[in-house]
């Protein structure tokens, strides 16, 4: 059974945010984000796929769309075809985030 | 910006297991499911469709592909397209699932 312990995945660097695989399926991926203070996933579009943030520990500072917001534990942020998205950890802890998107990129 | 807050979402029925629509694009569904003890989601299958499960709270005893498991807090379980899958609260706390699907189920 593929089973995967979200926290046990994770894991920083100093240099940039990292992303750590669970899932990919040829209709999904799921990924763990890992940001220091300061770090940050740029702002870009996929035309063609949807995307969603879960907030699991510490709090991101979300542009999606033009928009922008902060976002905590516990809370989900879509960014759905066509949006503009990124985030910033513009905290003093650790961000960690839970994130879907699909299709994935190589079939979107 | 669409930002859901996943615990005031859930809802909790004696009758059956719950679940909520957080998010719904032409490319996914994000949910979260919502079971007493002794609730359950039925074993079944979507050929073209992949889902995981994040067990945000309690225990679930999983079922995918004819495995069968218990699965706890912070971990997240696959099941790939044409996998059986479904899972029951055999424990006697609450259940709180978040669960994605890739495509939904009018687009699979």
């Amino acid at each position: 059974m593929d089973i995967r312990t979200i926290f046990d995945a994770c894991h920083f660097s100093s240099e940039k945010m990292q992303k750590v695989n669970l899932f990919a399926t040829t209709e999904l991926f799921l990924d763990v984000y890992c940001l220091e203070p300061g770090q940050k996933q740029k702002v870009h579009t996929h035309d063609e796929a949807s995307k969603f943030y879960v907030v699991l520990e510490g709090h991101g500072h979300f542009h999606i769309a033009d928009e922008t917001k902060d976002v905590g534990p516990g809370q989900t942020v879509l960014a759905r075809a066509g949006e503009s998205h990124g985030v910033e950890n513009a905290s003093e802890e650790r961000l960690i985030l839970l994130v879907g998107m699909a299709p994935p990129p190589n079939h979107a």
